[in-house]
């Protein structure tokens, strides 16, 4: 082996002399989704490149101020805001407690859609902002950016990239149109279960059938509620001939956040580097408080609940099912809560308001992960091998928790119909049954066997596209023609009328040669 | 980077603990396919594994005695002899020379396909050899292999690897079914040029007409060679529900011989791992003589000439005729020849038996290589930024060379009718047009670039299978879906047949109702 290491170090080595610090623009996507980013960006701050960060005034979680970046503040409102999501957030548990109908359901959902929409169209709006100011626009050019890196899930990185002429690079899952492989990659409807739909990469025909409908209702969906802002937004700045979902499909390198002990293995294309666990690392030592706390649990060990930063606090009788079912547990339990004391909080259980959450999963004590099931938490969660009890309710939750399930290391509640019972026994099921834990050190074993860190990789391949100005050589161009030709539409139906064609002519040849020869015949015969 | 650097070393270092001295099973296809073969074994060897290596008595290539392997010899002839292939490549160029008809080519065609399928048919008495030699493979199995390392150029390996139960993995670029691709990604014919069709990844309409037709025309000719040998393999000892082609999709990791730098982008899976220019090294220093040679070449350089090691020597007159156009050019010339010392040698050229074409290619003074436009030679030409003259002849060479012309850095000739004229001007344009040589810089920069030495890659993969016993998690059971499945046949069927009795049934309600109402009016006006 250490011919091999003495290889690595070389050939970084000689790389690490070509590596430029690099000029790096960032068009983020507000949200929990800048969390990805931000780490991201620390390691390219880290590495000496500047990073400069696009954000709107009234941005949800870009600070102007960071020791990492550069920011560049457009007086704009997006109103991308927290309270709209939180008061979502409680209005579908209250109907999923309600069992509501289904039009409540729906318009809920269309309320959610409405919102999105509006935040697209905000975004288009502040890339208009960002363009016409001719100072802003100037400077941006004159600051000769290497590349844009953004997160697709909103088109305004897209556009300026496009704009300024820069190389692009996505930190992705979802883009506009939904899950990022679909926009780029050959995605058989036959095996690749389109997320949310709740489905695996093995379906019944009903499945299948459900998932062509559920894949085109949901592009069809995205379309009607993105498509024309981004349409009008590439038609005021590429004429009509520039379709904005062709731009998307043109990006450089794609870094998807996933890795395939999460995904189903599916096709993928040579400009799709996965970068799974990047945020994973190491645990640091617990604070002292937390440290006694989870050495005082001795061989229980504890248990870890955190619903995630949208659901800060829960209805207070679902806080007492939830607290009622933790206190009957030897374990000990620090949960992540911000609302009110439950009343049925145990001895053995401790509120915080945040937790340092890869360091209690990496704790040796720690037992369970009671999760909304967010990806990040998940992958974290399969890197230290802690087994989850989820507790999904919105977006990708269910369909993420669904993934762990199926390869048996969670378990699945419904939180508007959670008590005390259910809950107890699912957490114990999950410790002591040892098929969760020894699943999960098999998906840990892989997840975490990798020749290089996927942040090294992805860190990697901006570096790659800033010194090569872009990497055409991994990307096809296919996305620009059209359908029917990407499809061999035409070929099939021009071989197709050859084909007839051959057939028809060589019948109508036998019959004229047969008819001819009983002709003759007659006139011999007569 | 020193904090990237230390990761790196971090990060190899606990893999290194985790590393056994694994065992590793080589069922290899013979001749040149052998030469990339044993690079990988070598480095296997270097890193502590044991590695078996399974050859014919009569073996081409592969010897029996190795410091690096041990053999296991099966005392059977599997006839892949260098006569053939050597009378073989000396008709072809007569034929295209003569410009010989259609049926000439076609029979020369059938000849080498008859060849094939002969081959063929040995590896698989081979591989019943083995496992009906109650002695041998109980040895075989006594010895508990962790992998099975295969070329599926032949479909030994596979079968074996099956009947031994042992995780799967392919040193690859051509199947038994033509391009390794086409058996396991998903490859649209509308951009995606069948190998060997001389197409790029741009066609006109009836390039994909064409693509299309050849791509069906190859396969069915694949299977019809070979497929029965391997039917009847598989049927004898899995039954008749395991398909040959579906054991080969199987494989855990595909370790592809191709770099984007070299193939055109297109779909992948992820279970393939790219390690084009594996065998690529920086170059040692040349022997005396050689070194002499070409230094005294001055500031003109030298050519490097090589045509493989199957055309060893050439028709008099061709061999006259490049030799004189040789002769004119200022470089000094180090020619790989086997023939007769043609009539014409200039002075500033010299013959070889054999050559360190690896050394000359990355030596500074070396301004040209002109080859038969094998892949190992084309990616070692990228490796070391050298412009290229091709004189393809045979196999995937025309193919090869066509991809390096489109990209700007080689000329192409016909060997059959070159004249020293056309061979002399074609290498003055590659050395004197500066494009070549800035096309091929940026190629090279572009392979070279990589956080990984593709040979490291290509092991750790070998090594990852060993440790988890198969790589399933990035290995879809798509193969597994009959073909009006996994094109989404059924679904499609099944919603057009719903879709259009919702229609029918919609009319005819409507038809119903709108009688009725005539009928009620006309009762009424009655």
């Amino acid at each position: 082996m250490p011919t091999a290491i003495l290889k690595i170090m070389v050939f970084t080595l000689t790389l690490a002399g070509s590596i430029q610090c690099g000029k790096v623009l960032v068009f983020p996507h507000d949200g929990s989704h800048w969390v990805n980013m931000n780490i991201l960006i620390q390691e390219l701050h880290n590495r000496g490149h500047n990073v400069t960060v696009i954000r709107a005034a009234d941005s949800w979680y870009v600070k102007e101020q960071s020791p990492y970046y550069h920011s560049i503040t457009i007086d704009f409102s997006v109103g991308q805001d927290e309270a709209f999501f939180n008061s979502f957030i409680s209005r579908q548990l209250q109907i999923q407690r309600e069992r509501s109908s289904f039009w409540t359901r729906f318009s809920l959902d269309m309320e959610l859609k409405t919102k999105f929409s509006e935040i697209h169209r905000k975004i288009c709006e502040m890339v208009i902002h960002i363009i016409e100011d001719p100072k802003l626009i100037a400077s941006i050019r004159e600051a000769r950016y290497d590349v844009m890196l953004t997160d697709p899930a909103n088109g305004g990185g897209v556009v300026l990239a496009r704009y300024l002429h820069l190389p692009l690079v996505f930190n992705v899952r979802w883009t506009v149109h939904g899950e990022a492989h679909f926009a780029i990659a050959p995605s058989p409807l036959s095996y690749v279960p389109f997320p949310l739909s709740m489905l695996t990469d093995k379906m019944t025909f009903f499945q299948r059938v459900y998932n062509m409908l559920f894949f085109y209702l949901r592009l069809f969906l995205y379309k009607r509620i993105v498509g024309p802002h981004y349409s009008a937004l590439c038609n005021r700045y590429f004429g009509p001939d520039v379709d904005y979902f062709k731009l998307f499909q043109a990006a450089d390198i794609w870094l998807m956040r996933v890795d395939f002990v999460f995904e189903f293995p599916r096709p993928t294309m040579p400009n799709v580097v996965y970068m799974g666990c990047f945020q994973c690392k190491p645990p640091k030592a617990l604070p002292d408080d937390l440290e006694d706390f989870a050495e005082s649990s001795g061989e229980h060990g504890i248990v870890v609940v955190s619903l995630g930063t949208l659901v800060g606090q829960l209805p207070d009788d679902i806080a007492d099912e939830m607290a009622a079912g933790l206190a009957k547990l030897p374990q000990k339990v620090i949960w992540r809560y911000l609302g009110k004391k439950p009343s049925t909080l145990g001895n053995n259980t401790i509120l915080r308001d945040w937790l340092p959450q890869n360091d209690l999963l990496g704790h040796p004590k720690t037992k369970v992960f009671v999760s909304h099931s967010g990806t990040n938490g998940i992958l974290e969660a399969i890197y230290h091998s802690i087994p989850i009890v989820g507790l999904p309710l919105v977006f990708d939750q269910h369909d993420n928790i669904l993934r762990m399930k199926y390869k048996g290391v969670a378990q699945v509640l419904d939180l508007a119909t959670i008590n005390q019972n259910t809950f107890l026994e699912a957490i114990q099921e999950v410790i002591n049954e040892p098929s969760y834990s020894i699943n999960m050190k098999r998906l840990s074993g892989i997840l975490r066997d990798t020749l290089v860190h996927p942040l090294d990789n992805a860190v990697f391949w901006i570096e790659f596209v800033m010194r090569h100005k872009g990497a055409a050589h991994l990307r096809t161009e296919s996305y620009k023609m059209p359908w029917y030709a990407y499809y061999s539409v035409d070929v099939i139906a021009f071989l197709l009328l050859v084909a007839s064609g051959t057939i028809f002519l060589s019948f109508a040849v036998i019959r004229y040669v047969c008819c001819r020869a009983c002709r003759k015949k007659r006139v011999k015969q007569d």
